[in-house]
């Protein structure tokens, strides 16, 4: 593409270097800054800066946070004995906001992986097994994905955590709300029927 | 969205502020910022507030520049003998992009919508039939887009231009190369059959 600009230039090879954003998309989103007011990409600039400049990880669980401990471990309401062990920062965001979940986190930062070379020590793991040895925790749910690597994680984890006093579930697995038994997968289907749960419509 | 931090939330905010970015988009951005080295995300934010603060509008064609002409105008190489009318600075890009115009532009900033309550006032024309007074213009070409509006545009300038000295031309209309003429509109195929061209392929 020709910018006829040096300015204009740099500021799509800097947008374009995200993820997920192409030159196209990346000038569109130049040109509309280009004609915005000078305040208003100064604030914009500023904000993204800011944000990296002081997002910090929670000392307890890992999750991203703006101090010391992030909101959800510094909210004393939230029920302190059961810890959610979650991959990323997503999935905290995700298990948020269905408004379902009022305990803590722990954020692995990922799942072991031999063939990526993420072992256990890559992971912040040490520091969870800490937590159920210091904190009063009775109960650690591993809503981690259900992939050969995550099982292979809840396995090894579940093996550290044994002895500690700690109950260990993980998340229900099964048929979607909403989706198809056709084009569910075998494996999912299969095990849905396995871990069939008795049917309460019917009773009094 | 439930992001447990303000940094993020705000970094969030500012990304979906643009125009073809929705929150999912601006949270899978702001992560990947909040996972770069601070110094690479400092360097982001301050090409994006650069650009914005020191982009200009060339003096004589209205196109974004750096200084005070932008690099076409300032080109002397280039033909100052035909001006290239254009709607916006995209148009300008697209064109350069074919490599066939050596020519410069003058870009109108949109066209004559009175629905939209734009007028020739609210458009770059008196600097064009400026131009064509003061400099040496044989040429002016329309690259304006086929539409009621444009067409109305082209109108207004040409009359303005008449008396000028100038050849006014409008870029041609046609079936698109590799288009299909089954799939083209009535008018374009309609005009393209009355427009015809001689064929010049079987000539020796």
């Amino acid at each position: 593409m020709n910018f006829s600009s040096k300015l204009i230039e740099d500021a799509v090879n800097a947008f374009a270097s995200l993820p997920g954003i192409g030159k196209k998309t990346a000038l569109r989103l130049v040109l509309h800054l280009a004609g915005q007011q000078p305040e208003v990409v100064e604030q914009f600039a500023e904000t993204i800066a800011n944000m990296r400049r002081n997002i910090r990880e929670c000392e307890r669980c890992h999750n991203l946070s703006d101090g010391r401990l992030c909101t959800i471990c510094a909210d004393n309401r939230r029920n302190q004995a059961i810890i959610c062990v979650v991959e990323g920062i997503r999935d905290v965001m995700a298990i948020e906001d269905t408004g379902q979940y009022r305990g803590l986190y722990h954020v692995l930062g990922g799942v072991i992986s031999p063939i990526e070379g993420i072992g256990p020590t890559e992971l912040n793991v040490d520091s969870l097994i800490q937590r159920a040895q210091e904190e009063q925790v009775q109960e650690v749910i591993m809503a981690i994905s259900p992939t050969i690597e995550g099982e292979t994680t809840i396995f090894y984890i579940s093996k550290k955590l044994r002895g500690l006093g700690v109950n260990i579930s993980t998340i229900a697995r099964g048929i979607s709300f909403g989706g198809e038994l056709e084009y569910a997968d075998e494996l999912t289907l299969g095990r849905s029927i396995v871990a069939r749960v008795p049917y309460r419509g019917g009773e009094e």
